[in-house]
Formats: C-alpha cells, sequence, structure tokens
C-alpha cells in the first residue's frame, strides 16, 4: 500500500534542555513519515510561550534562525500534520496556542476525537468561539472553563469531557504536561535526553536526538514535568489498552518502538505467519517496497522461498506535473515503482504487500509485473482486509470505497488481476505481536469499535 | 516622511456581487498602501464562509484558482494589514474568523481599541481563550457572549463594550454589517458596485472596480446589508466626529476621498496655506516625492517659485540586502531618492514634505542636496509639528523617538542641517480641510487624546 | 508612454577599486530601469575571470555571498538586460564570457549591431560556433580570429569589421577596455571611484556609488584600463556624433547626465518648447507620470497654466494576474494609473505624454480622465511623432505598429479621442538639447537613418 | 556507499514521436540518478533546434507549456548533469547548442574526454572560442572546423580527434546521431517506441517510457536517424570493448540494462561470489540500502545466513541546514540511515555494501550499529578495494582521498572500527558478470588505464 491511508500526525515535546526547539524539530524530523503537510513548535522560556507553525515539511518551516533565536527557552513541544485540504487549512496547522486565564497555554494532539463536534456544540452554546476546525481547539477551552484553580486539575477535568484517541502534549509558562487516553489508542514513549526529558509518538525520534528511552507512557496516564523534579505521573484512568494494530501493520518506522515492541519485528513476524497460513509454490518472494519488506523477509525466511527486491522504488522523483501520452498507462505507478524484469520473467512470484484499501494501487503493480513477464503472481497481504473506516486517528477512506468491504476475497483478487490472493487471519495477527488480542484495537478489520 | 509612521490596515466590503472576491481583492489591491505585509478575504456563499489569508502583498497571497473555486459565494470582506514583527504574525493576519452559537462569523478590521487589553483580561477571566494577539478577536468574544438573540443586537452590545477607533466589516451567513466607532476616527465609504455594495477605507478602491461613490458611513453607524434590500442604517452611537486628520496629510492616496473630502485638493492646500505662513525667498520649490507632491504644487502657485522635481524617486529599486562599502553614505535614502544635481547646483530650494517623525531621513535629504550642490535648503513640512504617539490605529514611535517631542525647532533645524525650517500651524491646517476643526482628531500635533 | 518601448540594457564598468563587483551591483541597481529581466556581472582578480549572470532583477540575481565570495578582484564589469522572449533566454543574459588564445575575456554590450547577420554568417563560414543569438557573440568571435598579437589592438580589429551601435565594456585578465561606436549612439560616462574608475551608462549609476563624473567616453574613443596608470585614450574612429535623442525624450532617468547634457532639464526645456508651438486654453496641465512630468513642468511654467498631478501612479502593484471582470475595462492602465477625479472634473486638461507608440496606451488614459469628468482633453507629446523603428539598440514595434507611421495626426487625435493632439516638431526638439542638430540621430521620427 | 562518487551525467534521444520532448523528459526522470543538479532537452521540429536547461532536478526546470509549446517537434535529445560548483555553472548545463556552418546542432554527452584541454588548446589557438568549462563543446568546435560537406562524415572526423569516454547523442535540423566510443565506457542502448527510436544511458528509461528494448549502441559505432528510414550504423570505430564496472557496482538502477546484462542479476551475483570468497559466521547479513541491497541477497542466499534489513534509510529528509547540538553526533549519517536496534542488539553482523571511498561513511554506520548493540560488525565489500581515481566520467576524489589507495586492509578495517573486512576480488568480480574480462575498465580498482 503506497497512499491512500495516512496517520493524521505526531508529536513530541522536551523539557528542560537547552536546546529544547532544536530537539523537537529533529525529533519531528524522524516522525516526517506520520504527517508532511504542516509542522509546528511552541517554545517556553519560563516567561513567555512562542509559537512558529506553518504548512510544509519541517524543513521547509523552519531555520536556524527561528530555532535559535525565535523559539528560545529549554522546554517546547512540536507537531507534524497530514493536513485535509480545505479553507483556511494553514490555521489547522498545530501546536494551538491560547492565552486564557491562567496565562499561556500551547497543545499538541495525535489522535481523533469522537464526542467532538457534541463538545464543541456545547462549548460554542456556552458562548466559546471555534477558530478552527481542529479537535484540539476543544480542549484549550474545556481547560479554560475549567472551575479548578490548577492546570493540572483543570487537563484532568477536560480529558473526562472528551472522548476518543488522543496523545496529548501540553506547554505552559513553566511546565509540560504529556496524557494519554484511557486506551492509549495512538503510542506515545518517555525518553531521558541529557538533563532532561522527552516524549514522543514513536522511539526513532529518541534515536536521532540521542535520547534514551525509558517506557511508555501508560495508558490514562498523565506525566507532569517541572523544573527540579522527576516527572509525577497520575494515573487519570483505569488503563484499558487497545493500542492501534495498525500503527505495526502499516504506519510506524521499522526502525521504531511503539507500544513498548519493535515494529520490524512485529511486521516480520507477520510475514512468517502469512507464510504459514497462505503458503504457495513459487520461485520468489517480492515486497511491495517499502512497507512490504519486513514481512516478505518474514515469509521468505518462513517458506524457505527465496526473497528477492524484484520491485524498486525510484526514490528520486519530487513531484512532477506532466501529464503523459497515451501510451504511458500506468504511469503514476512506473514513476514511483519498476519491476526488475529480467529476474522476474517467467517466474512465480508471491508479492508481499501489507494491506490494501481501494484495490487500485495492487492492480497496477499487477499488471505491471505481468507485462514484465510475469508468470504467476500471488498476493499475500500481511494483515486482514481492511473492511472498516478508522475514528480513531488514521485517515482512511469511507467504507464504500474499502475494497474488501464491498467484495469478496475471490472479487478483488479478480479485480486486482492476481492469480491468488490471501489475507493474514487476525488471529495470526495477534499471535505476531505481543500482549492480549484483547489489549489491541483492530477495529478497521473487524468493525468492533470500542468507543 | 518616507517611513517610520504606517497606517495599521485597510478593509473593504462587498455584498451582493457574483465576482464579490475578487472585487475584494481589487479593492485590496487599490489600497495596499495602507498595508503591505498580510492579506485575507473571507467570503460567502449563503452557507458558509471561506478565509484565505496570509503573510505577503494582495498579489502574492491570492491567485485566480483561489478567488474563483475556494473564495465563491456573492460576499466577500477584506484586509490588508501592515503587520507586526513577533512571534505568530501569521495568526495575525485578518479577517478573523469563528464559529460562535449562532454559526459562522468573521471580521475585519481598521483602527485601534484603546480598551483592548481591559476587555481582553476580563474576557479571560470569564473563560475565554485568545489565540492571536488582535484586538479584534476581542470582538468575535464579545459577540459569542452576548445574551442578544440577533447578530445586530449582538454587534451593539459588542461595540459598547469597546472604546477606541473602529472602522468594521463583518460577514455572517447571510448578512455583511459596516460599523464605525462614534468618533468616526478611521474613514469608511459606501458605494454602490454592479447591484449590490461595496464599503472601503478610501474611495480610490471603488475607482479600480468601477464601484460609484454613495457617501460617508456615519460616525456611530451601523449599516446592515440584507438580501434583497437597501442598506439599513442604525444611529449605534451619536456621531462626534474626530476624523485621524492625518489620512489627509499623508496616509490616504491622494484620487481618494476620505471623510467625504478629495485627498489632494486637501494636500495641496496645506502647501497654499504653508506658503502663506512660512514664506521665503528661493529658486525652487522641490518636494520630497511621493508625499510631498501635492504640497509643493500648492506652495508654488501660491508662492510663484517654480515647481521643480529637484528629487526623484527610484521604483525598480526592490529590497537589497548588499552591504554598501564604506565609501556608500546614506546609500538607504539614495536607492530610492536621487537629486537632480544639474537643476538643484548653486540654487536656493525650498524642500517641502508632509511631515518629520525622527528626523534622521530629513537629515540624509538636505545632506543629499547640499552634496548636489544646493546653496539653501529650506524646509518646509505640511503639517505641524509631530510630537504625541497616536493610539487610534496609526503606528507611530514612542514619544522619545518624536524628534518634534525632544527638541525646539531651532534645535531641529539644525539637527537636520537646515537653513531654515517650518511647520504648518494647527490652525492653518484646519483651514486647509473643510468642516469645524472639532471635528478633527489632532492629538499627534497637540496631545490632545479624545479617548 | 509607459510601455511598448524599452532600451535593450546598460553596461558598467569598475575598475581598481576592492569592492568592484559590489560597486558594479549598485551601478547596475541605478541603472535597473534601462532591463529588468537579466543581469549579470563578470570579476576579474588578475588571475581569473568570475562571472555570475541569470534572468531577474539585479538584486534577485546577486546576494551578499555572491559579491564577496564568488565575484572577487578589483575589475568588474557588469550588464542589465531587457531580454526578449523565446528559447534559451538563459543564455543571452550578459556578460558574454570566453576562453580564446589570448586567455579569458568577458564582453558587456550596449547597443544592436546592423550588420551582425553578416558577420555572423561570415564567421560561421570559417568554422565559428555560435551559442547565443546575441550580436555580442560576434565580438569575441573576431577577436579571436584578429591576427594581432594584443588584446588592444584585437579590438581595434574587431570594431572595424562591425557596424552599429555600441558601447562596450571588455574585461581580460588584467585590463579594462571601454569603447564607443563612431556616432555614440548610445551613452557611455567616465569617472572616478575612489582610487580607481568606473564606466557607465548613465550618471546616475556614479551618484550612487559616489564616484565623480569626469567626462564622456567620446564617439569613437577606445579606453585602455591598467594597472598604475591613467586610462589610455585611443582615437580608433574619428567621431562623427549621432546620438540617440530618444535617450532625453524618454530612457533615461531624469537625475542622469547622458551625452554631456542632464535629462531633466532637456526634457523640461522640452516642454516649453512645447508649450510655444503648441498652445491650448486650458485649466490646467497634468503629465503622464512618470515620464512627461518635467515636460509638464516646462509647458506649465511657459504657459502660465498651472501643474497638477492630475494622474497618479500607484507603485504597489506587483504583478497581477487576475482575470477582471465584465465591468472593469481598462483594468491594466488603472492598475497603474489614477485620475484625481475631484481636481479634473470638469475642467479642460493638457495632459503632457513623452512619446505616442500605438496609441492604445493613450487612448485609455484620455477615456479614463473622460470618465472622471474631464470637459477636454488636449494631448500634448514632448517629441515628433514616432514614425519609424529603431535599429540602434531600441526595442520599438515594427512600423506596422506605430499608430504614427499609419495615420495622420487627425487620425490619431480621434483614435486616442482627445479633443486635439500636438506634437513637438523636429526643430524645437532639437533647440531643447544643446549641440548641432546633426550630431543626434532622429531616425525614429525622421527615417533618415545613419548607417 | 552512501556518497562521494557521482556518476557525471545521462543522455536520452528520441526520434520521430510526436511526444518527443515528452519521452525525452520522462526519460531523464527514469534517468535522475545519474544526476541531479542541471537537466536540458533541446528539440527539433524539422527547421529549428528549441533548447531550454536549468539548473535543478528534471522536474523543477520543465513544465507541461515548456514541453508542450517550446520544446516542439517530434525529435528531442536530453540530458541530466552532476554539476561541479564553480563560477558560471549554468553555463555547464547540457544539451550544448550552436549555430555553425551547417546550420544548428545540438550535443548531449555522457563521459569524460581525456585529451579535452589538448584538444581545446589547439583549437584556441586557430581562434576558436569556448564560453564553458565542458568537454562537449570540443565536439561542436571539432565538427564545425572540420571539412567534410555532410555531419555524419564531420561527426566521424571530430570523434577521431577526441580521446576518452563518451556516449554522444546529436541532433540536427533533420537528424539524430548517436556515437559511442570504441571502447564503450559508458552504456547506450537503443530502443523502439511508437513508431519511432529511442536510445538512452540505461533501459530504465525505456521501461517508463514504453519503449521496447532493441539493443546495444556498439562500442564505436554511430546510429544515424532519419526520418522514413531504419536506423542506419556505420562502425566508425573497430569495437574494443571496456566497459566500466562500476556501472554494475554501483551507478546503475537495478532494474537496468546496461552493457546487455541486467544490473540486479550482476549485482546479486556479486554477492553470492563474495560469500565463497569471504564467508565468515554471522547472525545475519545486513545491507547498507540502497546500494547494497542485491549483494547482501545473493551474501544470504549463497551463505544461508538470514538477510535482515537492519538499516532503514529514511526518505522524508529533505536538505535540512539546522546545526546539530553537541550531543548528535555522526547526525549526517543518522538522518538518512537509522539502525533496528532491538533487531541487532547483541547480534553478530555481516553488513554488505557496494565500495568504500574514503571511510568516513562506513566508519559511521559501523559506529551506529555498534551503538545499536551489535556485537560484531563485519564488513563485506562487493568489489575490490577502490585504489585509483576514474578519468573516463565518474566523479571520484583524487587518489590521496582514496582510503584504499592509503591504507592496507588491516589499516582500514580498524580505521572503519569493524570486527572484519573483506572486498570482491577482481576476479570474482568478473565472474559476477558477463563477457570476457578484458571487455571490461577496472581501472578504478587496478590503476590499468585504457587509455
Amino acid at each position: 500500500m503506497l497512499e491512500n491511508v495516512n496517520e493524521k500526525c505526531a508529536v513530541v515535546g522536551i523539557f528542560n534542555h537547552k536546546d529544547a526547539s532544536k530537539l523537537a524539530y529533529f525529533g519531528l524530523h524522524a516522525l516526517q513519515h506520520r504527517g508532511q503537510e504542516a509542522a509546528g513548535i511552541s517554545s517556553g522560556d519560563g516567561k513567555k510561550l512562542h509559537t512558529i507553525k506553518d504548512r510544509g515539511l519541517v524543513s521547509q518551516v523552519f531555520n536556524n534562525d527561528i530555532l535559535e533565536n525565535t523559539l528560545v527557552g529549554d522546554m517546547a513541544i512540536g507537531h507534524t500534520r497530514y493536513s485535509t485540504a480545505g479553507d483556511d487549512s494553514i490555521l489547522d496547522a498545530q501546536p494551538v496556542h491560547a492565552n486564557y486565564d491562567l496565562g499561556q497555554l500551547s497543545i499538541v494532539h495525535n489522535g481523533n476525537l469522537i464526542n467532538a463536534n457534541e463538545v464543541r456544540n456545547e462549548l460554542i452554546q456556552k458562548g466559546a468561539i471555534f477558530q478552527s476546525s481542529m479537535d484540539t481547539e476543544n480542549l484549550i477551552h474545556l481547560i479554560a472553563k475549567s472551575n479548578q484553580r490548577k492546570l493540572k486539575d483543570r487537563i484532568i477535568d477536560a480529558v473526562h469531557k472528551i472522548k476518543g484517541a488522543y496523545s496529548l502534549v501540553f506547554l505552559s509558562r513553566s511546565k509540560m504536561f504529556a496524557m494519554r487516553d484511557p486506551n492509549g489508542f495512538r503510542p506515545l514513549s518517555l525518553g531521558r535526553v541529557g538533563e532532561g526529558y522527552v516524549v514522543a509518538s514513536e522511539t526513532c525520534a529518541f534515536d536521532l536526538i540521542g535520547a534514551e528511552y525509558m517506557r511508555e507512557v501508560e495508558p490514562g496516564e498523565m506525566l507532569i514535568f517541572e523544573k527540579d523534579k522527576a516527572p509525577q505521573s497520575i494515573k487519570v484512568f483505569e488503563a484499558e489498552p487497545k493500542h492501534c494494530i495498525f500503527e505495526y501493520v502499516y504506519f510506524a518506522r521499522p526502525d521504531s518502538n511503539v507500544f513498548g515492541q519493535n515494529v520490524y519485528k512485529n511486521r516480520k513476524q507477520m510475514g512468517i505467519e502469512l507464510a504459514k497460513e497462505h503458503p504457495v509454490e513459487a520461485d520468489m518472494i517480492v515486497p511491495v517496497p517499502d512497507g512490504g519488506i519486513p514481512s516478505a523477509i518474514g515469509y521468505s525466511q518462513e517458506s524457505g522461498i527465496p526473497f528477492e527486491m524484484g520491485i524498486m522504488r525510484n526514490h528520486y522523483i519530487g513531484r512532477t506535473f506532466i501529464e503523459p501520452t497515451q501510451e504511458m498507462r500506468d504511469l503514476k505507478v512506473k514513476m514511483k515503482l519498476s519491476p526488475i524484469t529480467s529476474l522476474i520473467k517467467g517466474k512465480k512470484i508471491i508479492v508481499i504487500d501489507d494491506s490494501i484499501v481501494r484495490g487500485t494501487t495492487s492492480r497496477r503493480i499487477i499488471r505491471m509485473l505481468k507485462e514484465a513477464g510475469a508468470e504467476e503472481v500471488h498476493m499475500r497481504i500481511s494483515s486482514p482486509p481492511t473492511t472498516d473506516p478508522c475514528f480513531y486517528g488514521v485517515d482512511t477512506p469511507d467504507k464504500d470505497k474499502l475494497i474488501a468491504a464491498n467484495m469478496s476475497n475471490q472479487e478483488i483478487c479478480e479485480y486486482i488481476e492476481a492469480d491468488s490472493l490471501a489475507y493474514l487471519s487476525t488471529d495470526a495477527l495477534m499471535r505476531s505481536v505481543d500482549g492480549e488480542a484483547s489489549s489491541y484495537c483492530t477495529a478497521c478489520f473487524t468493525g468492533d469499535y470500542i468507543l
């Protein structure tokens, strides 16, 4: 799967480090795969918060001057976003920053609230105004309206009024807070960097900035970072883990740990399970790069069929707006992917991909392989059929666009023009990862929504 | 005066015209001299408001696609802004747009509130959050919090709580409102365009879009624009006109009418009065372009001394960031202005400028003329000494930076190295414009603040 | 005249100054009105020449780093160009730089060769290759092919083979050469800057960089600049001056001296002569800015009719690509120019412009004034009818596009919808400038081509 | 090897296809890995050649408008270039275009001439001028100066005067020529597209545009493409193949065929040979992506040790100019590559790379793996030690910068901090590819320069 599904964002927070905004910058850099359309950082110098955000890649929004002279201070939170098209999208970049009765506050949010509209309407009825279309604005209002005196208690108040998926980081004048929903849908890890602390959506951010992984922020836990103190932990909700299994299947970087487990290892194990469940005779295993590589390696090791990089990915593409000529069919896929013809020609191939969303890309890939001379193409998917949209922070198409929600396995196989097609079962998927099956959200495969 | 003082913005509103956002665009284009750092337009199609705003010139922020496909509808309001540096300035572009209990609302504002901080603090105490540093955000909050049922009444409520200078245009789902403070500090005119209406800070916007001038929006008046109705006028406050005299002296375009009078004519009359009050023998009258041209023409016609464009203004400059060499003194002024040496050499010159703020530019100009061989340079200023900062929407330096607040006439004359210096008297200034002296704000010359 | 006719370029040369490339940069800045589409500088450090050139304004092509670190050395030549559209135009920027048998050579050229094609064809027949469509490339080939041993003699050889208009500056490893055609069509002045020398198309370049005017480079003269020597002058051709009269009429900056005379003074004198030749009763004189200002002042002083800036020019325009609505007629002119309606209304106006090329702009301006209520509009042009294209370096339209070549005075008057129209006579134009009439090229008015 | 060595360019030619310039565009797109700094296309419409070239990626230099409206005609040649820094580099983009006695000619060149300076000096002595520093300019001069009457014969004349590596494509008004040096150093393949023909540096260009591979252009062969004729072949030189072995080791895309063989297959075979020659016990094989992947697969299949993607490559990097903090060691490598820590920890690893140039990147990678907990890191290189610079079109550092030219195997092993290091032998490298060992240039490994 090369397109169609997008994580909506990533968050990072740095506390007590003299280069806080730079560390936030590099952290976002490592998390860029979770959102490429907008980026922002708020920093705090003990007196004032400073915020810069804009459309574009992390490397386009910031420069040395901004990081060193504007985003000063030893605390910083950052966000990178996959922004949906539409009016005014510039205002939908994060952090969301506001002045309220306790002073200044900035928030970054990874996830999606399912009662956002209700909360928003209720707040509006009470006189609040909303300047963006972001869920996150709700949080600031709830905090501003809380009767509690301390920010900590107001945050607790506020999160009791929202439902959904959230990994949040707050920055006030002197403190940083990290908070995760009771189900822990989206990941959030805690680390040490120098004398300070870092929280981030994935541990690959830690590796780049030289931070040391400590542990997960627990589902339902709030961490309070305060000067000259160890982070204080408050169990705001009882944890009922429902980790997003799609983080392992597709989103997270293979070198990251999320929910305490390594992504590459889990993804490879999915390939091993896939080989057990859906063996087929073939000359070689070929991954759809880059997503299908670890599971293809697993499938190969389990099946003994050789792994080959039979499809290469072109990384110099840039964006092209040139209209193709009539002869150039499937140009969009061919610009990104190309088959090693002389390897594939006359061969029976097992193609491994992480998922099928609409089916159009899979069809183009299989056609391309057949045109290159592949004798048979067997499609193996390292996750169950994606039948249901996500409401917890993943940007999936509507149900009527999801091919597996509308066609049988056999019909999909015909549509994508494969010689055979098989998906990993939900059980096998669960065997590929640590922990209880019940501790994962698999709604996109099962329709069993937790909330 | 070439720099140092800036109008903070301009507003435009279009109602009931199928090309509303394009008319707003060209209107802002004509008003670009009032603010070059950010621009924005909200349009309404009867169902929804659409907003695009960003840093940059009007021509940089918008393109055909945005105007035709995003900013759809037959109503539009626009803003162009001189933005002060600082964090987050992107959020300080207007229109300010919000969802609130009556639906959607966009506001543009020209002026400055003097009780903005009090209002803001009070609102914050009641649970409001502020996401920008703009006065304008107050308005939306006050409207959202009003107990009135109709937007019209809420606006009335809101403007009773604010003090200062404001020419406002509001856009709701189906109506447009224009509102001016009781003193009418900043200008706002009403016109017809096709079957619809236009309001704008200056009438030069009408000329470009082919609109017809109707009248001023009166101080304290609210105009309500509603489909299939003539604009409804509500006298919200008794008018106590205190028009900004500096609009005539410097800001407004010579081809505009503001406060019902033509700027060029008034400005030329100032030159005539200046010649009467402060005659001096000389070979020629030379304006500091472009500001000083109309009054120099007036001075010449009254005095009989020939008018000459002895200083030319260079319009191809672009921004240059090249550091000059040691020999290049006063490069910044010389890049913009250059003397016609062979005209000036050996001559006695009266130089006419509209005002002196810090004095540094005047000094550079006079030095440049002396270096070009001028025998005498007599400085004549077509307004009184600028002694006090403005709190009603003009971006003047602090009092300690205003040369006339800190030096005597004689001292200034010596500082700027002129052979003589004279300012227009306040009385003569008042004679140059129509209406009672009491109907103008002259606080920048007198320190008599109205509010 | 606001458009349609363009000077093709400007040149500058700096010799023996440690900031040579910076001085060249600022010199080009002052000469930007002669060409805005491409710019380039070659510098020499005694060992090697360095060249940077690109499309764009001078301020866009160069930055501090380029000027300080790439364009090193104490000699520099520069060029700014009005480039015609077409393939490969990037290669048509100057300086033209080449390696040849005597080493390295860079050339900048203002003017146009009339035997360029013949020379080029002859060179090509002898085995030369041409990589651009610039006349200037001929020069380098002629120099490279000369049998002379010294560059000085080769340049003399080369210029004997070309015909046309040329103000040239050459840079070799250790010397700079300036050379002007025997007719001196295009201007070139010599000045001192610090311990070094400067040559430039107009003296406004001297003023900006703090250089002192010495004299004109004479028609047919070559100047050789060599370390530790005064510039050596060689009379390559007998001077037969035929200075381009259009430099005074339109091109050159009013503050410049060209051909030894001040532009503003001459232009004003044209207005005086125009008033004598073509008086008409009116309420005011209004220039088409900026070109018509000096002659309008002259006309006013001679006629006693008041000068007014009845049309203002808008300087914030930027480029807009927004398509106007149907109601917006003549938008292109209105974006640039706007009438002071309340000044003009009901008045008889004399409009002064420097020339009429196609007539379309004049018509738009007069319509605009009539719509603003002018009772009568009398057009007075401070030069004779432009009937013939220029082949000596001015980019005029073909003869069939020149309105005065195809219509009688009366027809033009009707076409532009003026109440009367009169042009300055050639005799009167000659009286407006110093020197013999025979020392000017007036081919664009008379069709009497010198070559 | 991630950096340090660069192919200098790629060429493409399209003949007799109505979308010639578009096909050239997409061909260059596929060849973008061979040069990212400048790109250009010349097209021919039977009457005239049109050229557009500039700095930047292929997708940045061209747009639809240029391809459809400027680069018209049914013939086109293109070039993408790795340009060396320096003055004037914009002029060093190709195609080189010139007018000469037979009309117009454009040339693109992949390779490097070893007698370029001699030829250039000789040409300069005869009066030629050189406007760039490109070898390619020599060709046009030699052709222009040839006494032959036909272009075909002039090209033959010209290539007899040059020595070195060249795959050339020429475009004249009505014909296209492809020519390869007698040693065939650089690749050039021939294909059919629609009714027309294509030549390109690698066959991946054919795949993208839907062309069909026909055969190699032979070493020493010239192909003449003429309307309504099959391509005419002329054996200009006796073929003495000396194909660049580094094309297989590193440059060419795995999905390409060059010199008639598939790159992936050859590269994988190098891994197999490497496993035979230099086995070592380990837990896993890890490639340095992307270059080391095929040989790592080969090594794994031969050795039976599992292949793992233990290092991932980050593709969202963009360029960052942010200075790292002190803690961030080896940031440059870490931005691009990151280890799968939980996979590597405590493991014995064989790392496969294609080559070592300076050694610094290898050292950083090994340190990164050790920091991630690798117990042992054994470096295996799928080519012999790079001891000698290339003079035939590859941009290698000087000999004193090549680590293998200055250190023993043992010293390199210590320098890069590996537990063991082994290179593929030249013999084994030759066994990995088809054809006689003598038909390859291995000068970079042996110092045996052919010319």
